[in-house]
């Protein structure tokens, strides 16, 4: 049986477990913590960073994949040294580690993105500045952020004075969109490559709030765009596993990179019940080197909603009363003021009534606590 | 956080972890041994017959179900009278221990059924034989018997003397069906009941091989029948959880009830694909006393064929390779002639299509080993 280990115990890992189960994968989890969300399959605890625990961890999987982003590519890189089968690459999760190194590559690879520079707290601003259409534009802290963390509108480098005494800032060019796109696939080794179609993400303070899939009103040949776009990036990449590219979408329809990501992604979990095949099915085929699933929809369109705060067994049960269609995915998570804690998805005939009753359970399960 | 406790690691308890994952359930498994198919979720491995055991396992659970019908009522009547609170009860449950108990009870129950007798070895013969029509009859041991074993067609009592010795021998009418139904539902405490509609299921050499969903063919009113049979039956057995009736379709479309089984069931796998809610999470709903789930289906037609024997890494591969779109169910047994050691699911537009490119499906996985 081949054995799948993942560094990380978060929801993401969790969510990979029932496709585990089903296709009768081993799985075993890496978690930082005993009561970590994907608990039930973790085998070891510890520090991601820790290069002598995951190496005693890997010792035992047959190919070693992650949660999270947040593992040391020098650490990766010794794995891989040590004989570990890593998937994807130290050199493929390196883009998703600094967003500089990011930008840089999208560059290379000749993506379209934001215009951008790097100011560092030494240099003379003007030439970066000019570079991304002056203010206001967009600070980014390179490493760390999430959910809008790490990510200032700025009118002045004042603005940014912290970030700079600690490293360089990337600077990018606030982009007029009319709203933000995820473009979800997924890579094996050797090319084998399956998309689903563009979904559309709200964003409430930063925070991915609904996904609409598939993404309302798209053209064929902006669906034929994206799709370029995303298998152009995963195959110069040469990632193995999902790939999100979160994308702006202009006024002329054109789109923008934002951000990538190298694992399932919050924009891609309506597809556990709209597709055929899952993110997590998908992320684990591929990185076990499986033949990929179809990714063919199984409704007109479906809604995801994050909840926010607490789950409790009060609001879980009165969201599943709300609406007997409701999926809800509860990550197990303490609450937390704005964390996170789960999801719920609704498939329906049109994505207007569909956004409407799915946000309509998360404002039961919001007022259930 | 609510814990369910299942007795038994089989497939069906293994099944039902992803369910629990997903609503964020404690699921517990007392299983029978450390590799059962269930183990990720094992608490503690036993012997189910061992009261001791049992309550030691259910001192930590919130409601306590099972895997399968073996448990004695004794000791489900000994777990009650300790305050665990057993889903479905001993007297539900009690009805799928024993077939001359549950063909007495359907019969209270004014259910539809084959006719009946029960034969001990002292008795003249005579009476029993007229009431199910003479030879040939079919003769089943009450206790034990599944998936063909325990069950003969016999045209002299000599050919059941053996079982005879052992105890009383249920003789049944040999009707003349034209296929096997299943009606699969479920029960809430206080009696909301979800039904899925009728499935139609293939036996070969007394084993299910496949099940078709929606069963082919059958016209409203036969759907009405099902609906009203399995709904009366559920509340008048007052079942907690899934119920599976088994059914023959006779040539004028009547239905006569062959078995029951109270906990998901072989021929409701295919919902887990094909409805909105499967019959795993819709059991582990209904014993968590949660809103049960709707039972819409999500394309016109879905297949299961179960694949017996052994399931390698290699025949996994080689199954998902042949079809993008096929689900495979791997219980991670070991291998065993004609042992059901995994199933794989098919949607599609018509069951006769979608029914061949599944038995396609196994072919090939049957023939990769």
């Amino acid at each position: 049986m081949t054995v799948v280990g993942v560094v990380g115990g978060g929801q993401l890992a969790r969510m990979m477990i029932p496709s585990a189960i089903n296709l009768g994968l081993e799985i075993r989890v890496f978690a930082e913590g005993k009561d970590s969300p994907a608990a039930i399959a973790a085998t070891q605890v510890g520090d991601y960073r820790n290069l002598g625990a995951l190496q005693k961890f890997a010792r035992e999987v047959d190919v070693l994949t992650f949660d999270h982003e947040h593992v040391p590519t020098d650490v990766l890189v010794a794995l891989r040294n040590a004989d570990v089968t890593v998937a994807p690459s130290p050199e493929a999760l390196a883009l998703t580690h600094d967003k500089i190194v990011m930008r840089t590559a999208l560059s290379e690879m000749g993506a379209p993105q934001p215009r951008w520079a790097v100011l560092e707290g030494s240099d003379d601003p003007a030439h970066a500045l000019q570079q991304v259409g002056g203010f206001p534009c967009i600070a980014k802290k390179p490493i760390g952020g999430y959910d809008g963390k790490g990510v200032r509108v700025i009118d002045s480098l004042s603005q940014v004075e912290d970030w700079l005494e600690l490293g360089p800032v990337l600077l990018e060019e606030r982009v007029s969109f009319v709203r933000e796109l995820a473009l979800l696939s997924a890579r094996r080794e050797g090319g084998q490559w399956v998309s689903w179609p563009p979904v559309e993400t709200r964003q409430r303070d930063g925070v991915c709030a609904e996904v609409i899939a598939p993404a309302p009103g798209t053209s064929d040949s902006q669906n034929e765009q994206a799709r370029a776009l995303a298998g152009s990036l995963a195959e110069q990449i040469g990632v193995v596993g999902v790939l999100a590219v979160e994308v702006f979408e202009q006024p002329d329809g054109s789109l923008l990179v934002n951000e990538l990501a190298m694992r399932p992604h919050n924009s891609g979990h309506v597809f556990t019940e709209l597709s055929v095949t899952s993110q997590f099915e998908q992320h684990l085929r591929a990185v076990a080197d499986l033949t990929l699933g179809a990714s063919a929809l199984l409704a007109p369109a479906g809604v995801m909603v994050n909840i926010f705060g607490s789950l409790t067994d009060e609001s879980v049960a009165a969201g599943l009363e709300a609406d007997p269609r409701v999926k809800i995915h509860n990550y197990s998570k303490t609450a937390r003021d704005g964390r996170k804690v789960g999801h719920a998805v609704l498939l329906g005939e049109s994505s207007d009534e569909t956004l409407v009753q799915a946000q309509h359970v998360r404002e039961v399960i919001h007022g259930s606590r």
